[in-house]
């Protein structure tokens, strides 16, 4: 659309000329929305998501080398973006002698998912 | 967990000691981490997330005034964040008289929905 949205906000609205009917609150409360914008947040870069692709369709828990020939990133970038992902909650990783291994959390992204759909 | 998660990257791996199996390559190319992405990461703010929310469960199109009331924001914040979501291509307005209204576009999470359920 080409007409200029942003001046409608900016015009009071007179007593007595609502502009719409009420709404209705959100079915989220903020707890929820706070905890489902944190998993999207860490979503919203495209190696991060496919960073958890990857380790959804992989079965088993995968180490920083076995990502890096996938993207087209240094091996400290995936490192940093397994940290957001890690922080967000939505991998974790244990370490086995000299490698960490990365894997999604089970219904990490559930809630999310659930209202999306 | 407590170990140094950060160290074992930076370990140089020796030949023919893989770390682990190969992985696989992601489902969704670029193109869809890209675009999924964008709306992950506008959906990445409780209060987007929640106006979103607002926006599906309403019926019909929403003009930012009746919104003000529901989030403790400003109008000119509410605005910003409605800004935002149109630029990810969630949210369209249609302008009538004095007043912008909003609307949640058909499909706009599909994409995403599908990918994370």
């Amino acid at each position: 659309m080409d007409v200029d949205l942003e001046l409608a906000p900016k015009v009071k609205r007179a007593a007595g000329a609502p502009c719409c009917e009420p709404v209705v609150y959100p079915n989220v409360d903020r707890d929820e929305a706070v905890r489902m914008a944190e998993v999207a947040k860490a979503l919203g870069d495209p190696i991060r998501l496919q960073i958890v692709d990857v380790l959804r369709k992989h079965a088993g828990k995968v180490c920083v080398y076995e990502l890096v020939p996938l993207f087209d990133v240094s091996q400290s970038t995936l490192s940093h973006h397994l940290k957001k992902l890690r922080d967000a909650g939505i991998v974790d990783a244990e370490r086995r002698g000299l490698w960490a291994y990365y894997y999604v959390l089970p219904d990490a992204v559930g809630e999310l998912a659930a209202w999306l759909g």
